[in-house]
């Protein structure tokens, strides 16, 4: 079956001793995971043969260097893009993505309104989880396919963009994702390190800031196996000579109110324009200390933060975010009166049936039910409901009486009725209040302490 | 990428958790497993997906109850021969493979002249491995493609019938190991387990012995992963009701003199006829013992023994060879003067270069050598040469001088120098005697103490 073409040959025997050897915990030749990725995208290794070896590294894990010829494979499949005219540091942010998690609609202009310019290249919703391109085309006008000249053009004179992901990029890492969706082969620490790490080297910032999710909502729910993942990604951008830091951050529960593709762009304008949100404002303004210190490891927190403060309170991230969008075409007049962008026709409240705490909000559940209603898509390709989602009122912790509103659902008459069962067993109420739980778990920073102010 | 069909939706559905759970080690639901391998072998699980299991399993393993659903998957997949109307008991053999490995050709005429009837399905030779189909394919007239029918009526006229893998028994098991073999996902214990066990459930005899190579030059050469496999195939095996012993054997060096089709057809002649070849010779008393054992597990040590030599020292054993093959069509002058066999034109004799005991005979290199030569197959689907092969004149331990005469190669000038090179690599020549190599290691026998004599 290896056929007689001696290059198919070759290529096909170079992935059947990677399975073994990876299987055996060994390293690969040097030069093997480059000519193997080159091979799958030429059409020289098949799919059945790449899913074996994706599996095998899934379970027996792939050694640092292997991680690193994996991701230099995805990079060197495609174009980079060109930072270097901009003149001045550029960040780049990642969310392993949950539930409700608008937080870099607010993190990308508060840091670009404290004068540190970020390029970040968002991708699309994933099951449960939603995507920053989906959100952001609830906003009219608003462009998010720029190429790479449109992108330069935009930071240059935004001090931020955000946009799709170009198929130019690391076109070896889309045709590897696209085969790890159907073959259980996505929740992998190097798979996936390399799959994001991959990403920001073709963007070719000077420093990235990571958010990786843990807990029930999250990509890797375990505590222990999403550290692993942000030192892991850490390491490698810094192989690359990417400046990392992750934050390790709490998705047991959706983050702030709204889970929604319009719903959490007005979300993200409250917080702009000042608002507190509890758990999405917390978030936004540690990640932002968390950029400005990247940006400049000499910065103190107490500085940092007081940056932050007077950007959300002068309206300059508001402002930020206005002058951002006008450049991609956006009407601005939809984030002026957000009543301008889509709004479901109905609303479904969801009542506390007990009084007592709210001991959970079980996100995947949330992220469901707005699935259901037209949020995210249940099948590839399938359109969205831009203004359908959930709203939740309360948070884990809060006290509630029987009769309470706790969320509603927002929707145009897509499955209401499945999406209200799974809001309703979605908010726990108990009879005692439970541990709190912080938004942010844990700061992995590899800038050295005595750098640090 | 699901697609829409909602039964290829559920059967991606369900190998993609399977992947998921194998991964973490978890049980899969009852039932699971069976529908996989139903759903591959309908093509509603595309390879892709079906090779990111079978790489799992290869990696995380497969517990007991995963590995008897795969086995009852591939055996319900095709039909069971049925040899009841055999009327006594059937035994049947099953060595996982090697290097001059002619026993089943001794083994099966000694065990059947002695009483116990023997059905074997045999496969062709698999990479440096011969295969006992393409050996007994050099005996002219010789039909080893019997349909059930033809091997009940074999098997009731010879007391024995050795016929080639029916393709209507355990075809999933022939879908899955196609793509186990273009995937490196061949080496793993419990996808070897139920391979070989499924096809031994379907051909449907009343015992089995199985010989487990280890060394070298075996399919697992690993002692420790070998005797993993012997036990979880006893203990499979009697799951199925099939009372199975196992002996662990030595593959670190070829068995016996003949490497090559017909020339391990006329060693296999040699030792029917009484001759003795060192390690055979041994090794085929010894499995004949197990096999009579399992039979009559009253029967003693010595009683089987003394069986066993009586009817190979009065030609009972080669009586027995001779009325089987004339039972499938063989022309018997060809047995009666084996120069009427194949022979090559051509022999290339390899000398020792230096004094002193034979401290290695590389298996792998020799069957390397004997494939060069036409012996076994370099692509699948190529002609052999029945004649070709390789002859060794010492075993490991044996004491030559400088210019003796310790291999021969046999050889239609299919490249001869390749195969001269390789056997004169393989033969191993020290200036001290190496460590005695019993031919048998152990035997896994699950027949109570109580029950031995």
């Amino acid at each position: 079956m290896a056929g007689t073409d001696p290059a198919i040959a070759e290529a096909s025997g170079r992935v059947l001793a990677a399975v073994a050897r990876t299987r055996a915990g060994l390293e690969l030749p040097p030069g093997d995971v480059e000519r193997i990725v080159a091979d799958f995208v030429a059409g020289r290794v098949p799919d059945h043969q790449m899913s074996a070896w994706l599996a095998t590294v899934a379970c027996a894990g792939l050694s640092d260097a292997g991680t690193q010829a994996l991701t230099r494979a995805y990079v060197d499949s495609g174009d980079r893009l060109d930072l270097r005219g901009i003149g001045r540091t550029v960040l780049d942010k990642h969310s392993t993505g949950g539930v409700g998690d608008t937080v870099s609609l607010v993190v990308v202009p508060v840091v670009a309104a404290c004068g540190v310019a970020v390029a970040k290249m968002s991708g699309r919703g994933l099951g449960h989880a939603g995507g920053t391109i989906d959100k952001l085309e609830s906003v009219p006008g608003l462009r998010l396919d720029l190429d790479a000249a449109a992108t330069v053009a935009v930071l240059r004179e935004a001090g931020m963009v955000i946009t799709g992901q170009s198929a130019a990029l690391t076109p070896a890492d889309g045709a590897t994702y696209a085969l790890r969706d159907v073959t259980g082969t996505v929740e992998s620490v190097p798979l996936i390190a390399a799959s994001i790490i991959a990403k920001k080297v073709a963007v070719g910032a000077d420093g990235l800031l990571l958010d990786v999710k843990t807990g029930a909502g999250a990509l890797i729910p375990d505590r222990t196996e999403a550290t692993r993942l942000a030192t892991t990604m850490v390491r490698l951008a810094g192989t690359f000579g990417l400046r990392c830091t992750a934050a390790l951050t709490d998705m047991s529960q959706p983050l702030g109110r709204a889970v929604g593709n319009a719903l959490e762009v007005k979300e993200a304008l409250d917080v702009l324009r000042g608002q507190e949100v509890p758990g999405l404002t917390e978030l936004a303004r540690v990640l932002s200390r968390l950029m400005l210190r990247i940006a400049d490891p000499g910065l103190s927190d107490d500085a940092a933060d007081a940056r932050v403060a007077d950007v959300l309170s002068s309206g300059a991230a508001y402002d930020r975010f206005r002058r951002w969008a006008a450049a991609q075409g956006a009407d601005t007049r939809t984030l002026d009166r957000p009543d301008l962008l889509p709004t479901a026709p109905h609303r479904v409240p969801v009542h506390a049936t007990a009084a007592g705490w709210v001991t959970d909000v079980h996100p995947r559940a949330v992220g469901e039910a707005a699935l259901r209603v037209g949020a995210g898509r249940l099948a590839q390709g399938a359109a969205l409901d831009p203004a359908a989602g959930v709203v939740l009122h309360h948070r884990v912790g809060d006290r509630v009486d029987a009769g309470d509103l706790v969320a509603e659902v927002h929707h145009g008459d897509r499955d209401p009725d499945g999406a209200f069962a799974l809001v309703q067993s979605a908010v726990v109420v108990g009879p005692e209040p439970p541990a709190p739980r912080p938004v942010v778990l844990d700061v992995l920073d590899p800038i050295p302490e005595a750098e640090r102010k």
